[in-house]
């Protein structure tokens, strides 16, 4: 048997769902924000979360009411390995229930951490299906890859279908940038989803439809001009906006600052914008920051790039 | 002023709008099958309808009540020439209703007509709103640009807003064939606009625009296994089949010769396949053939390509 020391840490980033105009369906890494899961080999057979960080009490240790841990737990039943002794550990270095993909980073560290663990039985990307029954959990029903694709294997990922995964890692356009806000609030993914309309008006199906055909486009292009035009959500946003403190002032400034577009990080409340350079993300970060700040909403703000890499040993 | 013999010919492909998963945002243009206008200068000031060859007598002579008209008399307002002699001819080679972008067709003939016979003042690019304009009488409302945008600029074209226009013309995987099969029916835009449902369930929103996303990525990627699984259309074609005669029949029959993907061209009711080269689209094309056939439907067939030209001067 292994001791923790010869055990092995991933790192799996956060991610930002939906990109303004891809609901369900687009996805991209966050560089530099994530979590991490350690595991390693124990005499006592079976799976245990051993150790949780930076989670404020908030996730059970309950191996299969956690999303490393159901993730882990789906995989190893896959490989026919439940009864091995494997310790995890949870480091949290990311808000929870931000809209960051923080359940979806956990579900793919716990994936990958078994995955690597037993060396390597399966290809990244087939972890896909396990980290995604890990996220089942705090979806609430069926998850979406949209956190989980990108996650895993970095880039911006267009989801064409969950069940079976049907994946899509698109193109980038060199020196795309992130500004990311998130609030010190709140907002539970089940009850982001449960204020969404179950009908799209067909007009603004159309429309955002354009806008999701007009972005991959866009990103084969290398066109920024037409990122920018297709970075519009006619159907999401004004739903969920209400649930976002100042959210209308902030992509005002955002876009005023010089942003390609803004708006809300998966269910939220994080929000995010696109810029073109590290200069104008910086702009856009601080136009942002200010009018929270001055609502009195504590917040941590971040400009990052796009993580290429995905989930990875460290 | 000149004569008829030195007058100009200019012929306009048909299309297909919606290409299975792009309803009014994605169009193709058919290679070898259009209407042609031709233009020239006559004495007497004003635009006329001349001759209307191939219409059986469905479509008015009236400029602003004629599509191509309509387009030709837009780009003179425009150019502030509408007092000039200018004598039309328009020559339907295509059948009418049909679900082929017949009144696109005319309407881009019409317009580029009259951008020719006046030496080009507008780039054929920025002659969209004009025949957009023209298709308007068809549609009954607000035209979208799904016809007229492949009529004009040929290949498969992406209109992320038709007003203003934005228009992306998308790339092509070599060997991509049509099999086209237009029935003796007709089935009128507004009638076909009129029964689809004004709302799209949430769900089927999120997969139609992933096949959408996909479809773009897959043509980026010349990925024809990618095209095939984006090819399904969740939310109109369901609703329109019926009017179709034998719709489903028609599709199984497409797929199980081979072919990518099967849909309603436009409003319908001509139907159409998308294959990987011409020897599949022709046994495609035989195969749903026979399907009318044996219904005792009589109807046209075709095997083409994309027209990448869009219109032309002959």
């Amino acid at each position: 048997m292994q001791k923790k020391n010869s055990g092995i840490k991933i790192f799996a980033p956060a991610s930002v769902g939906n990109v303004v105009c891809g609901f369900d369906v687009l996805g991209l890494a966050v560089k530099g924000v994530g979590d991490e899961v350690i595991a390693y080999f124990k005499e006592k057979p079976g799976l245990e979360i051993v150790h949780i960080s930076g989670a404020k009490g908030k996730l059970p240790y309950e191996v299969k009411k956690n999303t490393a841990g159901l993730a882990a737990w789906r995989l190893l039943e896959y490989l026919g390995k439940t009864e091995l002794g494997i310790a995890l550990e949870l480091r949290k270095k990311m808000p929870i229930g931000s809209g960051l993909g923080s359940s979806a980073a956990s579900a793919v560290a716990g994936a990958m951490a078994i995955n690597e663990l037993l060396k390597r039985p399966l290809e990244k990307r087939d972890l896909l299906p396990f980290a995604l029954a890990g996220e089942t959990l705090a979806i609430g029903g069926q998850a979406h890859a949209d956190n989980i694709a990108p996650s895993l294997l970095g880039g911006i990922t267009l989801v064409r279908s969950s069940n079976p995964p049907d994946v899509q890692r698109l193109p980038i356009i060199p020196g795309l940038h992130l500004s990311l806000l998130s609030p010190e609030l709140q907002v539970l993914t089940k009850e982001a989803r449960s204020i969404l309309s179950d009908a799209v008006p067909l007009k603004d199906f159309v429309r955002q439809s354009a806008n999701l055909g007009a972005f991959v486009a866009a990103l084969y292009r290398q066109d920024f001009q037409l990122l920018r035009r297709s970075l519009e959500d006619f159907v999401i946003e004004p739903q969920r906006a209400s649930l976002i403190p100042q959210f209308y002032p902030l992509k005002e400034a955002a876009l005023e600052a010089g942003a390609l577009g803004c708006s809300i990080s998966g269910a939220g409340p994080a929000v995010f914008a696109l810029s073109a350079n590290s200069l104008v993300a910086e702009e856009v970060k601080e136009a942002m920051s200010e009018i929270w700040t001055r609502a009195g909403i504590d917040h941590q703000a971040w400009v990052t790039e796009i993580d290429m890499e995905g989930a990875k040993k460290m």
